[in-house]
């Protein structure tokens, strides 16, 4: 008898998790992602911001599930999904069928219909994301050095994040220590540490999911580190020469959008209701409205927790997701047994820089050296493969202690303005 | 007084090397790069197969400069030099001067006239070049996971390294661990361990530079590591399809060029004498004729070794040329009473993969794990900063007993044949 097909879209934090709880099961399992590795995303921006190495924080998909027999993984986007004759279509052509579907595809960022700013405030996202943001930083420092008593460096002195959530403040923070640290006597003519940072949040405080009197700690932390915190701020316009916000104009080359999130495109060949974020309004058991056999989680799921509020897109509620997906396809219960997802909400936190950090744990709060040294060792703990956790963490032991950052590297030509 | 100016074209081992020499002179130095770092080449085929990231055999100029007050570095591409009004001028329009010039540009590889064949066959000079031979590599697995079946999967899975120089050996060798052992297990459809990684060269035998019994030892080797040594055997055309030599043609769509180096164009600007290599010929100084004031270094020079045989472009010499060159500008010495560069032959080695190598030092030839060894001591010796050192060992012992090599990522999507 054929066995029955799984199919796992992304290899993200759910896909990937899902993927492993299916180990051993009586079921072929096949993973599709459109590179080749499993990215550790919450440490995507200390790549961004030169103090990793790509290496350090992704692994290749198929390494990590080498040992699982029942699991193939091969490299292809997937364009269109057909719930009807359980097909997908990748973007060469290829129709891969299925008999279970889990969509664990991710999000992108959004601009809220500002397109055209993608071009000069990119996201981040991806590995590729990263290196770029990383380069077009150290490129920029590069360009001041060059252009430093023709009176137009301003501008490339200036480092704008927009966002005050989680991965703007971890941006920001961390483009203040490169300025006012790792480049510290690095040049001759202009002064990194006059380099400016602004974070541009429009709601009330940074950090809106946390509870009030920790964003407000963590704007004194920010603006100790010299970044210049701009709360009730909203951006109007965005070009290569600068942010337009309603409270003025901040001319920069380095801008970075950190500000909204909108789920894969892919959700919507689904036919399905989506929220405002494009994510699939899922039901209690992860699959879409009358297809049991399609389930999406991660970033890319709408689901509830137990209060009846969304579940905020990162990686706990994902593998969280990703293990209860495939315990239900191990176990193989009828659809009308399957019971609800629970989300434990384990708590959260953020890093602000070099010994500060915030943190949520049902009722602690923590701030400061505490919430920092949290912070690392749970990073460290979720970071797959042990060569990893020993490699990321002499780089950090070696950057507290030297304020160095060692991935610092431009290979693209420097290309000067006019 | 206004201080003489030493301006270095270069941040290789030639031109850092002169740059350091010069630290605490009473002259001011400026360092010009096409990129902000200075690059460990020796390791770089390392990057190429996954190994090691580029950011553990690479560290920004100026960082490595930092505490040298005399000495600036910026980032720009010398596109011509005018020797009569010692000056030289940048890609993007600006001028400089210089009362002393040390060129450490370097070479790039050649095609001996095929310049057509670069799109299908790269070289591996840069790390731009190691990332993009890495992921085409690793990619071409994918595709034939993809195609398995459809009986194309034969290209995708032979490698040719055209070259049988140290380059082309310790590439060869290295393809054939990823794909001999790193890769086992990964794949559920194609296997591996049967890719065909094939060396070519022209000559009687791989590394003609070396003693002959070395040479042949390292092809026996290479054949134990799975490796097709091809000797005798001339490439006539190479194709996105695969390489045809004299002995007839083999499909590939992985082909790597190791054949022959060229160097730097900006060279030709100076109307100098230069050899079949494009090197310039220069003065028992190290200086071009006529022109005191100007020196060449490195792989972009013709040196004479102390037989008068010109020397080979690898490290050693030009490490020794920066040297001399900066020891001669710090003492000023008239023209006349310039001592010649002599080069210190310490001896050459070549890994050829786990636990082989062969090296000469002086009347000495050691092969085998000792040679081995020998290679892995000096590469970490050599490798600047002490943070590099110990990650790249630590990398290495990891690979050595797991055969595992961690930094296989692709960023670029999968592009399949139609």
């Amino acid at each position: 008898m054929k066995r029955p097909k799984v199919v796992i879209v992304g290899g993200g934090f759910g896909g990937l998790n899902a993927a492993k709880g299916l180990r051993g099961a009586a079921l072929d399992v096949l993973v599709i992602d459109k590179t080749n590795h499993h990215l550790f995303q919450p440490l995507l921006y200390q790549v961004a911001t030169a103090a990793l190495s790509p290496g350090e924080i992704a692994a290749p998909i198929r390494e990590i599930l080498r040992g699982q027999e029942n699991t193939s993984v091969i490299m292809g986007e997937v364009l269109s999904i057909n719930k009807e004759n359980k097909t997908l279509t990748l973007k060469d052509g290829e129709t891969i069928s299925y008999d279970f579907l889990i969509l664990a595809v991710g999000a992108r960022h959004s601009y809220f219909g500002n397109d055209s700013w993608e071009n000069s405030a990119p996201g981040l996202k991806t590995v590729a994301d990263a290196l770029s943001i990383r380069e077009h930083i150290l490129l920029s420092f590069e360009k001041a050095e060059r252009l430093e008593g023709s009176g137009n460096t301003e501008k490339f002195l200036n480092f704008v994040v927009v966002g005050g959530g989680p991965t703007g403040v971890e941006m920001a923070g961390a483009i203040a220590e490169v300025a006012h640290t790792t480049l510290f006597k690095n040049f001759r003519r202009i002064k990194p540490e006059t380099a400016k940072i602004y974070l541009v949040e429009a709601a009330p405080h940074i950090l809106p999911s946390y509870p009030e009197h920790l964003s407000i700690r963590a704007e004194k932390d920010l603006e100790n580190l010299g970044v210049k915190v701009l709360i009730r701020t909203k951006v109007t316009r965005i070009s290569e020469d600068g942010v337009e916000t309603d409270g003025g104009f901040i001319p920069s080359a380095n801008i970075i959008w950190a500000a909204g999130n909108q789920a894969s495109p892919l959700l919507k060949t689904l036919n399905v209701p989506l929220d405002r974020q494009g994510r699939a309004i899922v039901e209690k058991d992860l699959s879409i409205p009358g297809h049991p056999e399609v389930f999406v989680i991660g970033d890319a799921a709408c689901a509830m927790d137990k209060n009846g509020k969304p579940i905020i897109g990162t990686a706990p509620p994902a593998i969280q997701e990703g293990n209860y997906v495939a315990k239900l396809l191990c176990k193989g219960l009828p659809v009308e047994k399957r019971p609800p997802f629970r989300y434990f909400d384990k708590g959260y936190m953020a890093t602000i820089g070099k010994g500060k950090g915030i943190a949520v744990v049902g009722k602690w709060h923590m701030t400061g050296f505490l919430a920092w040294s949290a912070w690392c060792f749970i990073h460290i703990l979720y970071l797959i493969g042990f060569r990893n956790r020993v490699t990321v963490m002499m780089e950090w032991v070696a950057i507290f202690f030297s304020g160095q950052r060692g991935v610092r590297l431009i290979n693209r030509p420097i290309d000067m303005p006019p």
